[in-house]
């Protein structure tokens, strides 16, 4: 059946469209009795007005686009949630377009999602962007960007992150608490942003605690995945087998550091501790447990879209947006891959 | 900056907005000087023209709805981002919501994606849904639905599936041929049907091998958690000291059956053997990795993408959509919790 339109539910009254749509709106200049005929008519034949055309007329679309670089992945589809969630409350739908951590991609689908007249963008920056001209177009536009986890401070714009510096500060500071002496790090490339900020944070917590750095003891892997844990967890024990602890970017690679080492009959976490980052559902169920820093996804995405409605509304008054940066805030969950706090010290 | 509109680029230039917009479209009777002008000037103000108003000229949207249960999930996370890849080749974007299970929440979902007018309907049912009035008003105002996953022979749409029932006696069949005589199913509640069809599998395996069906041997869960898995193994093992099999309808419980089994030093896969379904990513990383069955959510997402697609050009076209009903093969993925194929039968 073709949808009804205004003209048919006309044609069918005898009446002018014009009219149906004044008594559809409730207008007090058409009589009562001509209002319940095109309401009973207009319900009998399940009539919904045209909402392009509705949107056209308020000049908004209700609708925001998220632009994400890895669908499949536990802590991004924590954002989606979270934004999903926030966006209902007001009304919004979200269009979800995936990067995969390419520049060309992020580019393209900014300028997809202006050409569907969205209201504003959520956005985390792909492994690659190096460049942020696409998106001071955006909001040169008048369609307000605010940028969440992987963002650029070159970007005049809305953000909410959290502290990288600080979670791994505290990771690390953890695990001198527990007792490591020797911290074995894998950390990402050189890019992005994150990965330098936790290095950082682990580099700050042993000069606080006067452990000398050791270059030797830093492991860079590209792809951050359980096998590159694996792989490198063997290094690490032939290259230093008195390490007492691993302090890996991410759980992913953790996970994979906690099976190579069980392969190796060395003991997690009586030899050595292990600390992953983000706090992915699997590391509740790994064996040992994995101890992590619980990076809030869901909160980061429904507090971007907070922003995100906030920096809109502003825009609708005619106002300038001034650009907010929000801290999510993190903390350390202890499971069984380190040492208690009340633990003797090895 | 605001956006730059017709009206705009018609008042700088001096000419009307009539004009303009054919200036732009390269319209014939506008003389080329005039033309170049507009364009140049459009370029530099970086002017987009209104996707609104062309969708309402065009009568789509180019967006499409996804209705998923739950987004933190690995099956669902493929299964998005097999439908956005799909819709990006065909420059379609994907608006995505989330029923959480809930009735409630499916219905105002569809009526919300009717209201903005989107192109087609991707839904997978709730758990709860046992009416489907509110997908036939979709349909009925020309808006392609199709169903993915979670379906109902009630409604009258093309379906994108896997066989369940083939499925899980191919699993089951699996356990039989590795040495497994006695074998627990762990199911799902009533509903959905997936659970039904899984269960009436696991049967025609038992009887195919002349196993009798012996119903204490089916334990039913309702939540689908790794800690109901937890649970429920140490009640098979106190029930049936000498069950050599568990078969669970999800991966997440089977790999809290793992937990628990190896908890009670109970040896997987010597003395019991353990499948799960769906093959999420971290039945790679349990200690043993886990034997499951592969549901193929990135190619379910992008068919049903394409049979949405093909679905709306043929109304388009203003042609009957004759529903059909795809399948996608699932297979065996033998890993260390099952016996292997050759191992002599216990």
């Amino acid at each position: 059946m073709p949808k009804t339109t205004l003209k048919h539910l006309a044609k069918i009254l005898g009446l002018s469209p014009a009219t149906v749509s004044k008594a559809l709106k409730n207008y007090p200049d058409i009589n009562e009795n001509t209002k319940k005929r095109v309401i009973e008519l207009a319900e009998s034949l399940n009539y919904q007005p045209n909402s392009l055309a509705q949107g056209l007329r308020n000049k908004e679309s209700k609708i925001i686009g998220l632009v994400i670089p890895e669908i499949v992945h536990h802590f991004f589809s924590n954002i989606i949630s979270g934004v999903i969630k926030a966006a209902e409350k007001r009304d919004y739908l979200v269009i979800i377009l995936q990067t995969n951590e390419s520049f060309e991609q992020e580019k393209l689908h900014l300028k997809r999602l202006m050409d569907k007249n969205v209201d504003g963008i959520l956005l985390s920056l792909s492994d690659n962007t190096t460049q942020y001209k696409h998106i001071k177009q955006v909001i040169d536009r008048g369609i307000p960007v605010v940028m969440y986890d992987k963002i650029s401070k070159l970007v005049h714009a809305s953000k909410v992150i959290i502290d990288d510096q600080k979670a791994a500060f505290n990771a690390t500071q953890y695990l001198i608490e527990t007792g490591c002496k020797k911290i074995a790090h894998i950390r990402g490339d050189l890019k992005p942003q994150t990965t330098i900020d936790r290095f950082i944070g682990y580099k700050k917590a042993l000069a606080k605690n006067n452990i000398p750095f050791d270059p030797t003891l830093i492991y860079k892997c590209k792809s951050l995945t359980f096998s590159e844990g694996f792989k490198i967890a063997k290094k690490i024990i032939n290259d230093h087998p008195d390490v007492d602890g691993v302090f890996a970017f991410t759980d992913l690679v953790a996970i994979g550091v906690l099976k190579r080492l069980s392969e190796l009959n060395i003991s997690v976490p009586n030899q050595v501790s292990v600390m992953g980052f983000s706090d992915w559902f699997l590391t509740k169920i790994t064996t040992p447990t994995l101890s992590t820093v619980h990076q809030p996804g869901f909160e980061m995405g429904q507090k971007a879209f907070e922003v995100l409605y906030k920096d809109i509304c502003t825009l609708k008054k005619g106002q300038k947006i001034i650009p907010e940066i929000i801290e999510i805030p993190t903390y350390i969950v202890p499971r069984n891959s380190t040492l208690k706090l009340l633990d003797k010290p090895r």
